[in-house]
């Protein structure tokens, strides 16, 4: 689409320390932690409440409704939380994105683990309000909880969370590049519609396969309150998969897309 | 997402004046009035309409359905409505939105008061157009009119109210914070679409819990055109939980979110 | 939402002449009738295709889906369009809209005249080429002609699209103003979507009333490929209602929503 | 919609030399090669999923539902996608597309047969990405393979891929027009949205004819990992058919829209 014919001169900010003690002094540094903990409470809440308020997808003939109505609650709750928070935050609400950020050096170590803390904190109390509201409904469609589906074997499912992730985390890095946005100042205004979008995507391809995770925030959260075997033992797959996505995604952008002149 | 470096010497608005007398002589003050009425009739003209029109939830095979077109009238509705009133009245709408508004001091008492009975005149007039083209079909669904559903307590339909409309209090703040705008010109050019993705995604969620109020002008022009006592029964519910879930979002947003240097 | 604080020393443009003869040696008039001749064939291509695609609402167990697509199909279709030929013929793709534009004096007579014939024009080529492709299945849910249903009588069907075109003209003003794009040149970013959106609720509300027309040349190019007398027998609530509407809307804006100092 | 009074003194770039060679030493030609290549993948990957995910069309009740899921999976991968790359390779993602540009002299020959070759490798891995996950689902729908539907002629298919790649090609001309951009610079912002819709609404209306092509990358990608004489027989549509909507966009654009004074 349009590029702007001249590219201001641009330097990408210098990365941020590893260990970043001063900002255990500011308030802005708690006030994104609680961000956190808040939109990944309300994402779980909402999204979990959606799955189960849906008739099961096996007893049902319009099965595919489910997944429609169930990914846009996904991808919705993202675009409005991370528009919400993007200034405070940066709008993760997501440990995988949390990594990939941590290894493209955008926030330091100790911030990243502290907001991977907050996000699996509130994803545990947001459905446990839903499992509060109505134990008995709770249940149904295995309350929201993440596995591999019957029919795909492990690695399918490792495979499906590895590429959503990407394609998440590359939405992500690609919408919030501030070379861009030097470039042309309405360059980044889709950006939250864009990544809630990458979401919506992504529940609508792998919703069959794994009910989606690429959040490992979203994946604990929903084991937890559900608390049976067969939402554990498929769990490390919701987490290493996650990562290893962003990961690529994060080297992708540096090595190949961020690479060389603009 | 992407913040400026540098932000601008930003001063918060004065507040409003709890008593703002000058107003009540200002013709923007009256067409602003008229703007929520009008709104507000849209608003539950289309949306009890669009309720009415899909088939019963519980006696249809395909139930979700509805859920998402109905979600979709709600929130699509929102995010036009707000948008072509943004410069007449904010764009309100919604009693719920206007007591936030209020608690923040970004509107007097006076036009608080006024704002929330234009709202509800309207609400009453577009439930009753409805009613007016077709009486029989009117009462399919309960008329749009919100109560707890079955398998649900009190409690839960209350907390369902409050959580929801937290969710869409606290996006009207975060979407409309002038600080936002004064860092970067662009940033707040999605709010209303943000705005009416919160109400979709709050129906995504609680349609099946209480079929989702939090607006209480909705919740109660809808119930005094149906005028039965299952609607009644549970009317306070739709007050008490909005106005709860805006005081916690103004709460919020004033003490933690905007607190100390942005 | 936000407001500037200092507006601009803005004055309204001039009225467009009635009679505006310089306009007819201009090739930018002639692009602008080719321009809402082809995107109103398109339009009626993409619609009337897609509805006939769907199964018939009466027998089928998921009738609301129909309606969610189809209503999708309308709004989407209106936004892209506008959107592309805004600069060419301001995108109004619907006599309705042209004739709230000519009361508005933003465009002369002839233009009204010629644009409303190139749109007629229009519509029924496009729907022309869906009947070319497959004959059996064009027939199929009517072939897309807007007749008031049973159950609803024709003061409910003309109501219908009397207020459903209020709400489409009444968003075009709102969303197109130029006095808000003279306070904030991001204002009116979202305009075109805003403008697809007003087409999609209208539609989810009111096509189980109508089949929703809200634009006489959409109607009217139906009318003529399907050629029954049941579609014949309604078509003048789908002239006169849009009319009427549009007619509303342009005296709301002007002497309401526009009076006094903004 | 708004169009600003004084148009800025606008000169067309130069268009591209057929022959560019200096662009094979530049890293950036690489890099967009690179780019064309995964988001292809990336396009097949998740709408042949989504495709495979949902019971079939011919069995179903609720066939429709099928459609609207579907038509989000490519238009939404579009939006994000385009938005994504539109820096790095202008977000062609579609050798239609591609074409489009090289009529119109906006890429040189060798980097639009070097993008072709990039998106038909990418569409293939997709595809095959999906089919190494579950060869049995994998088959289900036609494994997302593109062949005209029974009930419609071959000419009907080629007339359909014909006026659908024309929508297509038709906005992304009008939405990336540094034309409407050098007159406002808001114009564009909603341009990869648009795209993105532009795909939505093709695939609402053509889905029943031939599952949608309008991108023949799509098309042969879906059919070299299918692999069986349906999919193969009905091929050359997919190609004939979206290059000659193309080739009208480039021109109507061109020499109507774009002729003579703006």
């Amino acid at each position: 689409m349009a590029r702007e014919v001249s590219a201001k001169d641009y330097h990408d900010p210098a990365p941020v320390p590893i260990f970043h003690v001063v900002e255990l002094s500011q308030w802005s540094f708690y006030k994104a932690l609680i961000a956190e903990f808040i939109a990944t409470l309300l994402f779980l809440y909402v999204t979990v409440l959606t799955v189960i308020g849906y008739k099961s997808h096996v007893s049902d003939d319009c099965g595919g409704l489910d997944h429609l109505g169930i990914a846009w609650a996904f991808g919705g709750m993202i675009f409005i939380l991370a528009y919400c928070i993007a200034d405070i935050s940066y709008g993760h609400i997501n440990p995988a994105v949390t990594f990939g950020c941590l290894l493209a050096r955008k926030v330091s170590l100790i911030r990243a683990v502290m907001y991977m803390v907050a996000q699996c904190l509130g994803a545990i109390s947001g459905a446990g309000i839903v499992k509060a509201f109505q134990k008995g409904y709770y249940e149904r469609n295995g309350g929201g909880a993440n596995m591999v589906s019957h029919g795909y074997s492990k690695g399918a499912g490792l495979g499906a969370e590895i590429i959503g992730t990407f394609v998440l985390v590359y939405t992500v890095f690609s919408a919030t590049d501030p070379k861009r946005k030097a470039r042309d100042s309405n360059a980044l205004v889709l950006a939250p519609l864009s990544i809630g979008f990458a979401v919506f995507m992504v529940h609508l391809a792998t919703i069959p396969i794994t009910g989606t995770g690429i959040n490992p925030a979203r994946s604990f959260g929903a084991a937890v309150i559900y608390n049976k075997a067969e939402a554990w033992d498929d769990h490390w797959i919701f987490w290493v998969g996650p990562f290893i996505g962003a990961t690529i995604a994060a080297l992708y952008h540096r090595f190949v897309m961020s690479a060389g002149a603009a």
